[in-house]
């Protein structure tokens, strides 16, 4: 433990840790032990060791959600989610996507911040979709800034997302509703990785596809480096609000420097097809708690668009006040448009059972990820047969 | 006078005066005249003369407006404003609100920017409000950027601002349309302070819980620097638009060099939850006279989301046409939605009474402050006991 | 050719060339083939060539639209346009518009970025429009950054835009629905100019107030530089987004340096009265093709606010599919929102004929300007008889 009680190896084991639970780790994962090993006492720099122009393989499948109208992407057969996984590569590195379409309707896979040919675009219109229960290959690459003209160009790195342009529609439209959507995140090597990340997509009336009290609840120990992954879709304006923590508004959220006047927010614009991301220290300076994050549009979250983001102590015991705070969010009436009415707009509520309290982060949450406290082990992500 | 027609003492004499015109000035203030002294000839620098960590204390009343349904803060019992006082502290120091409710009903207060624990928070969820006559103790803290992890983390400075989250509801939502935030500076010590400053909420269809003509005035003279605190609330898009002025999109709207590629705006989106700050020299490069502000969604506009933004000649008196403009803009129809159209999607308009020309800056008009050309004195904020 | 296939004298013929495609270019234009002599083999510092401070007049005339209840502005009587001509200054230069108003409504032109005097603010409160067949001057000016008070305060550079403000209305509401609008580029001396430039307007639920499959159909050959020019008008919420490649959040869309941490994007909010530009090498990393820009709120793609970027082969070849693309795009349902529905909410859309296939840059596409591979030649601008 350092000095603000987070595990000193919590991010290297992340990486190594993030492909058994079922997330795609950035490529130099693949390289393994080695990769890590080389970084001892350098968890930043870890990522800077393993070469650029990597290429890795995974492969997806769109499937229908259990007992739902739903789909969602998933790594595993059988296993759709809700998001769809988090995805990250480092710039430079290439990933191909086995995309397996194990339903009865057209769909594709687009992308936001990377290169891909017309043949991998995912929109109809180039002819880029999986036909009923067919499998299709698409290729994402990525590159650092370059200099042309004498200037720099933007590379690929960023906090982006993915989702169907095709099912029903010529540009994603009822994918979106359905749940064919995920985060992507493009680093560059050297990037600070976080302790924990949270996929937050606010989708119409929906974060998700959920609405409170169903909303994710994020868990973290105070001190942790969070990272948080927020996506807009649908038709409406939103505003995304974390309380008590806050970020910069640049690629990685943090600051240049003690003097970088960059606009420090907590409060930020998330439009259909925008996306940004940010980490903070759980509950630093203000304290473990149950904190809220919510849609500002008022009628938003009154109706539903707000969760909770529970910060544990340090040991991971829970804070004086907390279960009752989730309590009082699970039971609380959350007026405004009723579910009726948001289906009436086209948001989807997703079916749920009984809340089961503060659950930490449920195997069936697709949108939180810890990392598991075990030894590093070579990712080997499940792919069938393409090349 | 310096050469651009400014008293040049003005930007110290605003902390003193600040309080005394219902403002709280920065933490710094509180040292009063000895801090000013030592800044003698270098007025940016007279905030970085004091210590940080300081702690303030002050009192707001949370009351229904006179002959109205609606409902302010203040900083005397009697006297709510809507917005309610602008609150500025610097980075590093401590604020701690008296909130009396002086209502019937349940409500809080709910910072952006700051720390606080959870018992602080102003959400209900967290047990954090006012029960109905009763008073509660808020505190907020702020920190300046700091390192972590080899990174810089952001600290607090900003625009931001305070509402309400819990009057008939979990969130604000009534609290807001009725008229209960304000706006919230963190500077850091060393920020260049404005001669003037104002605040405009861009809340539902209307500015500041009114509509034009009666949205407020802003008056200044040519070449005074004056800093424009924006924050949107409520249901809709907004983008303010400033006529002849323009900012760039930093923290403090200005720019680190004449080299710096940071977006320069003189439009911005202004949405629920949000704000932005920035300071314009008043007329520079584009001579005195009546300049318009709004929104530019066209409909909000038409409607009523407008006002007239006055910068008289260098010596205060009128420039040609200035007066037939304003007698324009209130004379003129504004088309669009209509009152009763507002109202029933919840804007509420403050009910006003005759027009008075150009009354610089009415006493009632709490969104605009003139520093009091007096001499410096401590600020003594009252405060009533709660320890 | 250089070696991204790029013609190496496109940017210095762009400048001389775009005069007569009936845009303006940059003053320092004027003063034709020495300024570009004195630049050869550094393009980029061409324009700094020129000393500042210039003024250039040109006229432009609001008309109706042929066949139409449209109307454009336009540099010849005769041809207005929709978009109106781009304009473009560099930063310390003026410009003087004789506005002739072609019409029998009172009408006006205010911009957005720039300096000017009430008498030229184009708002009716100001008292400054033309009346019916009425012509009026309207003066520009613009200024670097400058210091102020120890601080940098920003100049005029930026991607801007102009529009009515009069008709029919005090906000330019009903001007902006028939189509007066248009972009204002100021560079600073210095900044490296594109080979092809794009306005791209959403104005309601259009496109330059057309609907797919009608809306403009950029071309560019791989690896040009080509600029977009992004303006939002009216009262919705849009969010461009562009296929295959992004841009940075800068004034320019391009980085400082590798390590400059600036959010990169491919989908940005573009709201009424807010502006930006970038410059993206066509098809650069991801190969010749069609792909899509569109607006990402699904409702609005998906009733026709999306348009095709046609990336050529560097030779100007069809490339592979891309016929067949645009094919499709032109063929397919526009699902969601019909025109009627459009109308009812105050888009117009304009009146089209039989599409023309891949018809590059049609003479009647004001929204692309192609430089013309002519010798420089001094730019001569109508500019009948004002002084």
């Amino acid at each position: 433990m350092d000095r603000d009680g987070r595990p000193a190896l919590s991010r290297r084991s992340m990486l190594a840790g993030a492909a058994a639970a079922g997330v795609l780790a950035p490529a130099v994962a693949a390289s393994g032990v080695a990769a890590f090993s080389a970084a001892a006492g350098a968890e930043a720099a870890s990522a800077s060791a393993a070469a650029a122009g990597q290429t890795r393989q995974i492969t997806l499948y769109a499937e229908p959600m259990p007992n739902s109208t739903l789909i969602g992407y998933g790594l595993e057969p059988g296993k759709p989610t809700i998001p769809g996984p988090l995805l990250e590569i480092y710039e430079g590195d290439t990933l191909e996507i086995e995309l397996v379409n194990n339903t009865d309707e057209r769909l594709s896979i687009h992308p936001h911040g990377v290169n891909y040919d017309t043949n991998s675009d995912g929109a109809p219109f180039n002819n880029s979709f999986n036909n009923p229960r067919e499998t299709r290959v698409y290729t994402w690459r990525t590159r650092t800034t370059y200099q042309r003209d004498g200037v720099y160009m933007p590379g690929s790195a960023g906090f982006w997302h993915y989702h169907d342009h095709a099912l029903r529609g010529d540009h994603g439209t009822i994918g979106l509703l359905k749940g064919l959507y995920g985060g992507l995140i493009v680093r560059k090597r050297g990037d600070l990785l976080p302790d924990r990340q949270y996929t937050v997509v606010f989708n119409e009336q929906t974060i998700n596809n959920k609405i409170a009290p169903d909303t994710p609840m994020f868990v973290a120990n105070q001190g942790e480096r969070v990272e948080w992954i927020c996506i807009g879709h649908g038709n409406l304006l939103h505003t995304f609000h974390l309380h008590a923590h806050r970020w910069a508004d640049t690629r990685t959220g943090m600051l240049a420097s003690a003097t970088d006047n960059t606009p420090v927010l907590d409060n930020k614009d998330l439009n259909p097809g925008g996306s940004f991301g940010f980490q903070v220290i759980a509950g630093e300076g203000v304290g473990p708690g149950a904190w809220m994050y919510h849609c500002h549009v008022q009628g938003h979250s009154d109706s539903g668009m707000s969760g909770v983001f529970l910060v544990r102590n340090p040991d991971g015991s829970m804070p004086p006040g907390a279960q009752a705070a989730i309590d009082r969010f699970q039971g609380h009436e959350h007026t405004g448009m009723t579910t009726t009415e948001m289906k009436a707009m086209g948001a989807e509520p997703v079916p749920t059972g009984p809340h089961d309290g503060i659950a930490p982060i449920a195997p069936d949450n697709p949108s939180a990820k810890k990392v598991k406290k075990s030894q590093p082990t070579t990712t080997t992500t499940p792919h069938n047969g393409h090349k």
